[in-house]
């Protein structure tokens, strides 16, 4: 099998929001001849077949991985620990071997234990989603502007730095911007910017959930105050999170301390009245949203565009 | 002066973001012939008179109000009070007065004392909003869909019941829902749905400040994990902020001492790897994310629609 294309077969194991991105993205940037898929969910991967994402299904992952030489896992992190591992033995020699998980060290320590297996895995997180689910809430676009974090492992030979340059060169035709760091890092870095977030929104549910004098109703009806910013995240896949926070337990709890200082700073203030505190802490935000905004990772519209 | 309109002269004592967009509004609706404007910023009130949002511009307070038989107070709740208390003063008698304030309690209570004055005071909280400040953030169809909340004051003469009628009449017309209720009520739904996610948006931005080991660019760049989320509203306007967490101290502390104790079970769950207990917490955004779509509270469409 010869192929004009980078990679002649490749795989998409789990077809949900972030591999049905990954797959679609792939056909726009031709980078493979056949892209199979395979799901623990049969729904998902009727789907996936009839919308075109995917070539063929496969209920079988040996089946899947025999003529691949290209791997995307995109599952939840904990059903991706044991994916890479069984990608690793499935797959022929020389296969590269990505995942998308959204914490990297638990990643790390277990492809560097499987990486005698003749695989190259490249650990990845593309900072990129939505709060849907399934296959078809993906598109072609969503890694397009967004940064990808790759975590190689520790190895310094020669067929494993091409693959991690190849890696490199896959998500950049996605039209992403590519970082390498190491994991421990990311971890640190995405528990500031997206796991801290997350748990925030989340927490933020169950706060206003069975308040003795306002009901549901009223949560909802006057949401448009701030609250239904919360949502959008709040409403991310539940199972994919629960991983997140299992897997990125310490540098999630460290980010989570100072957030609790600094909110229990800010509530001595209101009980004291401190209204020079209060404005000063307030007027931190413009600036970060400005330079978010300049950096291209955000759309330059009042309210996220709604009133358009 | 007769008029068919409902109001032949109406001021606007404040002619930022919300003051700027009632006027327009009020244009589109035609309630009234002649819009004046005061603010104690002199740019925007030139920016008012440029951009047509105002018919004249005053910058003494009783000169603006000579003439007026209506009156939208459009300030941060402490100058509010301020205004309330001169407007009531200087319009002729049974003027309709009403402010925007996101607290309703301090502005209940101040004006429940001035209401000797022979002016008709309904305090009001429409709904809406955005991120940006100044005249120039206003548009018309800002209030639309939204609600508009009315705690009038306790009195039961015809003429104030008849004031408070008219207050009705006026935001229905700009587009909204009007609902009625007491200023304590609204006090601690608001301090639920507006006032908590803005505090907890503020702190954020805090939490993320000078982390030792996490740059300032990363946070930037890495923002579409779901910290650019929280940047929205935590680039409000500081001053307005910080007048509602000083005027709904208890309704904020109240929220506040549920939020951090479901913060707290949060953080035991993720120590001990708790994951049942994560997965089940998790699970309730996206009913509440649809409840609000479903309401018209919301646009439906995935990542706020910034893919599009």
């Amino acid at each position: 099998m010869t192929s004009l294309r980078p990679y002649y077969q490749a795989a998409i194991l789990g077809v949900g929001l972030i591999g049905s991105s990954v797959a679609r993205a792939m056909r726009e940037a031709e980078i493979a001849d056949v892209i199979v898929g395979y799901d623990t969910n049969p729904a998902h991967l009727a789907t996936a077949v009839e919308l075109g994402v995917i070539d063929q299904a496969f209920d079988d992952l040996s089946a899947a991985l025999a003529s691949v030489s290209l791997v995307i896992v995109a599952a939840p992190v904990g059903a991706s620990l044991d994916l890479i591992e069984r990608a690793a033995i499935y797959s022929p020699d020389r296969t590269l071997i990505m995942d998308v998980g959204s914490t990297k060290g638990a990643i790390y320590h277990a492809a560097q234990r499987d990486e005698n297996k003749g695989c190259h895995i490249v650990p990845c997180h593309p900072i990129a989603g939505t709060e849907r689910s399934g296959p078809e809430a993906g598109f072609a676009t969503l890694f397009k502007g967004r940064w990808c974090i790759l975590t190689p492992l520790d190895r310094q030979d020669a067929p494993y730095l091409k693959a991690v340059e190849n890696a490199t060169d896959f998500w950049r035709k996605l039209g992403s911007e590519v970082e390498v760091m190491d994991a421990a890092h990311h971890d640190l870095a995405l528990a500031a910017t997206s796991h801290l977030p997350h748990l925030i929104a989340f927490t933020m549910m169950g706060a206003v959930e069975d308040l003795e004098t306002v009901t549901e109703a009223e949560i909802v009806k006057y949401s448009a105050g701030g609250f239904r910013d919360f949502t959008r995240i709040a409403a991310s896949d539940p199972v994919m999170w629960r991983d997140v926070f299992v897997h990125n337990k310490a540098a999630v709890l460290e980010v989570l301390g100072r957030f609790t200082e600094e909110l229990i700073a800010m509530q001595r203030a209101i009980r004291w009245g401190d209204a020079e505190t209060l404005e000063k802490a307030f007027a931190r935000g413009r600036a970060l949203r400005h330079a978010i905004v300049e950096a291209g990772q955000e759309k330059d519209v009042p309210n996220f565009g709604r009133d358009d």
